[in-house]
């Protein structure tokens, strides 16, 4: 067996954030002018659609904030941060504190969701960036947000959402892991105390979506974990369980439960088995437990995000253990993504892959791509080989 | 030139509408336990879903009331229609007269839009039915629903959708389209007087979105018919822009107007040579008209829909102009759509096809296809075959 070669992977890593993926996003999403980010980017970085998409004006603050607070403290970093949290907290918000989804350049409101998720990334944003400015202000908007966010996650009816009697309760992996992620982060750093009752049971609601019979994760079980029979109900996500797997690793660790971190692991390794196309490599966006159509049209493509995702969540899981066949999937995972998802000539990922793994878009940003998925794997993967190295 | 072979492809749609599509819902979609259609079926017919999906419920009860009515007075397809007319008369619509997306098997409420599409096809659905039973209390219902469809689709609000101060006022391809679908529908055999400034506004409204510099026709443009600017403004649904046409076609034939007769077969031609993929075959589900990365994740997949519309577009034009090009377009999409989507062997039509031609999805129904455009397209093209045979 060969030696885990974690200083060859930190230098690939460390030369595709630095050079390849942060300078994509300071030359081109950058709005001097209105504030905020461009994120529709072409593959050269060109704008083709000035609209400001809440979730990832949110996220890039978040990741450049974190790469400030975490990896170095640079200026240029936390000025382009505050270029996008100046614009979120002005604009951001409508008269009910909801979160947009979507602004004009100018930061006028176009569209909101009846789903949370602006929520989560706004929270997110506004927490990492109050750290890297020491604004308590700021974070209490965030916390405060944070109630508002599981009032509303709890009952849709406050989001527009009608409640129809039909309607079968249920658990969704999305919305009890944006509750984790957001109580981790505004937790992080001393004040956990009073986010460990919900970061306990997140983990336990996470964890109801495996169906160990089957070794498979579930997007929507019911409330008890049992199964919902339908095709939301069959749904299974592999890049999201297993960015939720690693996830509940790292709660695990912190914990030191052995019987969680086991379920976190398999989490991990059934969403991959499942999720690995065989034939042409890369992981599947969406897959039916029982094997019927995914409602999805969408379901065979190969999205850049489940790789940066399953690249952590293994090299978490090899660090963990020690075990070979980690490694291994490490470097599969690694090996398909850097061949066909880095642009090193124009710098970022693409985004959208058909089945055999070619571009079917040749944009860099999107309304659901931005500077988040990249640099974030990036950076923390590179946290950890650094501590192997 | 080969002459147009007509007697050829009437007996091939003859085939393929009663051999081959009709008897697969027949067999497979009928709900007698609970009362309306499983729409959700795999390839052999296999039921992978029990919800009620209210756009496939009217669009069935359209389909098959109109086959009676036009084709042939067979009392089982009389029978299977009021199966599902009594089923979304009972169920359909909540206590404001809205129209639900879906139910579960037995009627209970799942999801309403903040859209009126599940109330145009409800409307479609009712006229149909109400000729075929001659039922004068089902025709009101329609045309009372009418009223409020106009009102509604007139004031998104009304449907729970908040205006913001962002957006800009466009005019959508498709609710012009409805509008004049419904209008000539309830119109039809008699009653189209009252009908008549709606169907010349829609056909006004529908125009609107050809852009002739281009030679494209848009999904979404500002009320004046200029561009807007952004990705919904560039969009192009070259499917829909050929469905349009041959509707406004029909209504040049009717009114005897050249130059809105021009105009329709130029919505139809230069929707095709754009949306024609070159490289493999088919018609392209979105485009951008500037050449940007489509939004849509799945713009390069191949549709069964877009290709129903095209073969009766063309033979439309064809009939009407004479001209070889239109025939030899038909023949092409014929060819194109035959070898790839039909399935003799189980019947119906596969949905969703690779960018090479290849199914990406087994299924022959699901949450958006049902029996509608591949029995409504060999309906029409049957009626028309038969005048030129």
């Amino acid at each position: 067996m060969a030696k885990f070669e974690a200083g060859k992977y930190l230098e690939l890593f460390r030369r595709e954030l630095l050079e390849h993926v942060i300078p994509f996003w300071l030359e081109h999403s950058l709005d001097r002018e209105m504030g905020g980010y461009f994120t529709c980017l072409e593959r050269d970085g060109r704008v083709y659609d000035t609209t400001k998409y809440m979730w990832l004006q949110s996220r890039q603050v978040w990741m450049l904030s974190r790469l400030y607070n975490t990896l170095e403290k640079n200026d240029r970093w936390l000025e382009a941060a505050r270029l996008g949290c100046e614009f979120i907290k002005k604009y951001g918000r409508d008269s009910s504190g909801r979160v947009y989804f979507s602004l004009t350049r100018e930061g006028r409101p176009l569209f909101i969701q009846r789903k949370v998720f602006a929520e989560c990334f706004y929270i997110m944003a506004l927490d990492e960036y109050s750290r890297a400015v020491e604004d308590k202000q700021i974070k209490q908007e965030a916390v405060e947000l944070f109630g508002k966010f599981l009032e509303w996650s709890d009952n849709p009816v406050l989001l527009g959402r009608p409640v129809l009697e039909g309607q079968k309760p249920a658990s969704s992996l999305a919305l009890a892991m944006s509750a984790l992620w957001i109580a981790d982060q505004l937790g992080e750093g001393g004040s956990e105390e009073p986010y460990r009752p919900l970061i306990e049971k997140s983990v336990r609601e996470i964890l109801l979506h495996r169906i160990p019979e089957k070794k498979i994760v579930l997007e929507n079980v019911a409330p008890d974990g049992t199964l919902l029979d339908s095709p939301e109900g069959r749904l299974m996500n592999p890049g999201h369980a297993i960015e939720a797997g690693w996830f509940v690793l790292e709660e695990a660790r912190k914990s030191g439960d052995e019987e969680i971190k086991k379920q976190a692991l398999q989490m991990i390794e059934w969403s991959f088995e499942k999720g690995w196309d065989t034939r042409h490599g890369g992981i599947f966006y969406f897959l039916d437990a029982e094997g019927f159509p995914p409602m999805q049209l969408e379901w065979f493509m190969k999205l850049w995000w489940p790789h940066c995702e399953a690249i952590y969540a293994f090299l978490s899981a090899y660090r963990e253990t020690g075990e070979k066949r980690f490694a291994d999937y490490f470097g599969q995972v690694v090996d398909y993504a850097f061949s066909r998802f880095s642009d090193p000539g124009f710098g970022e990922w693409y985004g959208y892959l058909d089945r055999q793994g070619r571009p079917t878009h040749t944009l860099k940003g999107g309304p659901y791509k931005g500077c988040f998925h990249v640099p974030r794997f990036l950076l923390l993967s590179i946290g950890m080989l650094e501590k192997m190295v």
